[in-house]
């Protein structure tokens, strides 16, 4: 409906109350397309791209998923489209109230929510695909609507950021201010990032494990490397991917990766960098150029490091990721391969066998020279 | 071996530094022992209480676990005992280095870690258990030798804090300089609370869900009920256990608990009221006279809560928490026996049901009137 997917793909600086303006504009748009059908007459109806397996496809250029040209229909003119029709109206309501009102909720709030307009919903499942066809008709994702999750992950580096969210509007705080990292919750997600220093920050890091996050504060990455630390808390947040995206595109600093070195780890940087299936209706939270640090099956022989033996569900998983089209590029095939022929897995705690502090002195600067995957 | 335990449960305002002196302390007192004996021409013995599933009473008055009065000793004269008696002293050297030279580590990290010392564990399984020898000699917690889990909860609230961690020394923060809430590490587990005014910070309020924090947060529950908020993310991890106690006893303000309306959330506030079995060997980590406000089994019939049917193990957990002796208490039989009744359990955000502020403007207030469960 709204161009907006095509606009922030090109704009690299973009400006958070601009994104809110248009944010809202799409659910009024929405409201006012139904509206106007109405008033001519018309059965109201609307179309969105179909969310089938079938009509999610990979596009190598961008190095996600996207949906096909396939769309769905739902009018009120058929019986049948009634209930979802209406629901989705519902939820573009109450979207448009958390937004323009600065509350957030989370989809299980919002399944709740629901009953107090004597909305019915058979169960969250229910609300929850609403909520996705809501993100599909407007290309905006449901933390744009104030929806949150219950996850959180955290942020710590030399960096000052300025709220805009009620109560903070204008206030100002330096990501370093606090040495266990701040939580990356709705008002960082919509913090302006100012006072940008390249001789302070010329790239971020975001790592897998709490430990280790905690460790680079400690032994002072972010000065020694320059770097904003992102601790993803295993599979990053949505909101957490979409900072991860700002943060390279408004900055323009590489993002590092780093995660455990078993199927799941190299996963974990791969949705970083090439967004999920399930967000093929979505734009603007992945981050392309996005670079694997490790830990790499590679890394597990030519570091010698403690690991563990792959278990079946570990090589069934590898299967998996080798159909994926995702992980068509040389490094990610030699690392499978790897993976598969050593049979182990290492986590990145397993550095420690050559003392706490050298994974920071030795191999993150080797890793820190990688210039892409 | 040190009598620690004692002191810090008498003394409300305990000094972080002055912990960490006696934990260093405690160390020394351990080698010193050992050195001493060999000295002598003993061979090394030291005994610790045994923490088998016998020796672990609930004492009434404190209402808590504790270890009884058998101990387990272990003598380097006892060839059985060389392995564990070694790796109990390297794992007081190494928890030495941390604590001396303010390096954290994790679990994970103390198993790899020993293998750059050639020290012999089978498995993470056997080093855990070290970690938790130590804990039972000296009756400091892990988290006093810098040793820290993975999860993380966090912190929101108008209390300045100052901290002791290197290069912050001496560095102040107010807790509601970042709106998402800070998260709780080794650096705010050992920050000192300074400015504390009371017309400012008169409660502290534990929320079990992530979701339900952010809207207090937004909510500005922190200025209209003069509280500190805490963000368990579950069960709530040692070290915020440790900071809720501390900010009861150094404050001088009484602990308010929100939990799922289940077995399982009411388990979450026990645990930070009584402790768990687990923890049998340790003091420092409860707060008796916390509070439990809910969401109990009797607000769910009270307030009308939409609500799912309990399962069979929702329904198994009650058998369990029935027989439990931390359970004995009036509101505890009630609860069990209403949530028997009624089958049902709610969800904080159930109240959602009633508008997004309902639970902030009607609920919370009637709670927070409870002077103790």
């Amino acid at each position: 409906m709204v161009p907006q997917t095509k606009m922030s793909r090109n704009k690299s600086k973009s400006s958070i109350k601009e994104r809110k303006g248009k944010v809202l504009t799409s659910l009024e748009e929405l409201g006012g397309q139904v509206y106007k059908q109405i008033v001519d007459h018309e059965f109201p109806t609307f179309r969105m791209p179909s969310r089938s397996i079938a009509n999610i496809l990979y596009d190598d250029k961008t190095r996600q998923y996207i949906l096909g040209k396939r769309s769905v229909k739902r009018s009120a003119r058929n019986v049948a489209h009634i209930r979802p029709f209406t629901q989705l109206l519902w939820t573009a309501m109450f979207a448009d109230e958390l937004t323009s009102q600065n509350k957030t909720s989370t989809l299980r709030d919002v399944f709740y929510s629901a009953q107090a307009y004597e909305m019915d919903f058979r169960d969250q499942a229910e609300s929850d695909n609403l909520i996705t066809d809501l993100e599909t008709v407007t290309s905006f994702s449901r933390e744009d609507f104030n929806v949150y999750p219950e996850e959180r992950s955290a942020i710590f580096g030399d960096l000052t950021v300025e709220y805009t969210v009620p109560g903070y509007e204008g206030k100002r705080l330096n990501l370093s201010s606090h040495p266990d990292g701040v939580m990356i919750g709705p008002a960082l997600t919509t913090a302006e990032f100012v006072q940008h220093d390249k001789k302070k920050v010329d790239k971020i890091i975001a790592i897998e494990k709490g430990g280790l996050f905690t460790r680079f504060i400690e032994e002072r990455v972010h000065q020694k490397y320059r770097a904003v630390l992102i601790h993803t808390a295993g599979q990053a947040p949505r909101a957490t991917r979409f900072l991860l995206r700002r943060l390279n595109q408004e900055l323009d600093v590489p993002v590092y990766i780093f995660t455990d070195g078993d199927p799941w780890g190299m996963h974990i940087a791969m949705v970083i960098i090439s967004g999920s299936a399930n967000a093929a209706h979505l734009r603007d939270l992945n981050t392309p150029d996005a670079i694997w640090g490790g830990v790499w099956a590679t890394d597990i022989v030519d570091y010698k490091l403690p690991s563990d033996p792959l278990t079946d569900l570990d090589l069934k998983r590898l299967n998996e990721l080798e159909k994926d089209p995702r992980y068509a590029g040389d490094l990610w095939k030699r690392e499978i391969d790897t993976f598969r022929k050593v049979k182990k897995k290492s986590e990145q705690e397993a550095f420690s066998r050559y003392g706490l502090t050298y994974i920071v002195d030795k191999y993150l600067p080797a890793k820190l020279k990688l210039k892409s995957n």
